[in-house]
């Protein structure tokens, strides 16, 4: 076994997909978990019936170990814990919420679980509830994101000497190079969502897939902290959110510019000027539209050759 | 020669100390160049007479490679290029502002020249002016930073297929692990600031370095942008900007309230409440005050350990 991590999920390489809302679905966790990696549905944008709906799919496409990413954010989480524990899901990995509330319960089923933070002080608070390993994300990573602003560079760093448990480093990796690096501050693995967004499998629409090859550096803005911090693609919607705080639009007239369905709209119906588009800096170094094991044997293959050629000092 | 960089400043380890305002003197700049670095003065904080003062100072401390660090945004950078010029100085780091604007005049009269960016718009511009090389400097770094909010994890895969010139990474790096993990994303050097000011030989007020040490993540942050970015540690003079934006202040009430001497005040006179602390968050890894040429041995063993270390996959 490779790392930590690989052992943890037994799993053959260190890559975790992460769940994103509107992108990840069956077909994007199974070609993950098939291609060696480990394949996550994101649940933050079903309902509990779809959610039981892509597990039942997922455990048919592949025999290897898959996850579910949950957000605690959600007013359902209950009753997709229920279907996480009748389907006997193996590997939970819950976000955006206090890793107390349901660690012991999942552990207690039998289930592995790993909480996703962005500071030190959620770190200690996963370590506490016992979690199996932690995503340490940077303020690079596409979508909800954290208060501090810490970079994946700064933040795996200042974690690595504080826990023991297996850290997976997320935020800005879409390369081989860039899993090295994680994998250099002392990361066990990493956790890509965007370069995954432009899969052949994931279920993004085609408008944004193709809006996010087009990203160039400084194109992403994390906004909207008044709310949850987000990092979106620059457009009309984005205009509109810059608009209203030259405005000085309070947390209220927010909210109601967000709306409902902003994400829907703009990521899964592929409404590039009114959906919310998230997406990580890392949208600047992607290019191409391909499936998922070709995205995990490149960035094996850039690793392998990145680590043979760095400078010995 | 082990890279592009130490080949151009014919300097033993890919090791640039930054030039930072009222910490970065004659004796930082000898210590780090005689440990196998590149020392750089940092003139944005120097009248013409000082900074001539400790050109000459160095000069006569180290026979090694060394530079001046020229922010173009103060009014006496033509005095300050004068003499850099009469004092023969072999190498000059050139930062906001444009890069064609003296490039090829230093270069016609032997100086090597390199140009701090934070995009790659800057980045193809340097090229087109004729740097010898570029910094590129995240977001995560102390002082004066970009406006995109770009990480050193994306800045540096994004502008290394863009050009051929030798490139330097900063920002967030301050141990031999991170250094790998720069060279992993392609950098050909690295550019270390925060890490400096807590060094023996930094002219930074001993409070400041005292405070840097106690910096946790999420203590400092990316302020003053609607005058020029600015990465400040949290204290008494953040909280009165944080409360000018809570009453909607304007860039004017900003200028007021920044006023002159904020950072003088703070980092060399050690007023920890009223003055202005430029830091970068590598600051929460920052543990000890040790001489310059222990970091950068400390770095180089890390380096050689964690590479020894890596995964094999």
């Amino acid at each position: 076994m490779k790392t930590k991590i690989t052992k943890l999920f037994n799993i053959k390489y260190p890559i975790i997909q992460g769940g994103m809302i509107w992108c990840s679905g069956w077909e994007l966790a199974a070609a993950v978990s098939e291609a060696g990696g480990l394949g996550l549905i994101g649940a933050g944008s079903m309902y509990p019936d779809i959610l039981r709906e892509h597990i039942i799919k997922l455990k048919k496409a592949t025999n290897k170990t898959f996850g579910v990413n949950l957000p605690l954010l959600y007013p359902q989480v209950d009753e997709h814990i229920q279907i996480i524990l009748d389907e006997k899901v193996p590997v939970v990995f819950t976000s955006a919420g206090n890793p107390k509330k349901y660690t012991a319960y999942l552990k207690s089923r039998g289930v592995k679980v790993v909480h996703v933070v962005a500071n030190s002080k959620f770190a200690l608070k996963c370590v506490e509830a016992g979690v199996d390993a932690i995503v340490a994300e940077g303020f690079e990573a596409g979508g909800h994101n954290g208060y501090e602003e810490t970079t994946t560079l700064t933040l795996i760093p200042t974690l690595r000497p504080m826990i023991d448990i297996p850290l997976i480093a997320a935020g800005g990796i879409g390369s081989g190079r860039a899993m090295l690096a994680a994998m250099a501050l002392g990361a066990d693995a990493v956790q890509i969502g965007s370069r995954f967004v432009a899969s052949t499998e994931s279920s993004a629409h085609i408008n944004f897939k193709l809006k996010v090859l087009e990203a160039k550096d400084g194109d992403t803005k994390l906004s909207l902290k008044e709310l949850v911090p987000v990092r979106l693609l620059k457009n009309r919607f984005l205009e509109e959110v810059e608009m209203a705080y030259h405005h000085k639009a309070n947390k209220k007239d927010l909210e109601n510019l967000l709306g409902h369905g902003r994400a829907k709209r703009g990521m899964f119906e592929g409404d590039l000027e009114e959906g919310e588009l998230e997406i990580g800096q890392v949208s600047a170094s992607i290019h191409d539209i391909i499936p998922a094991d070709e995205i995990i044997q490149e960035m094996i293959a850039d690793y392998r050759k990145a680590l043979k050629n760095m400078p010995i000092l």
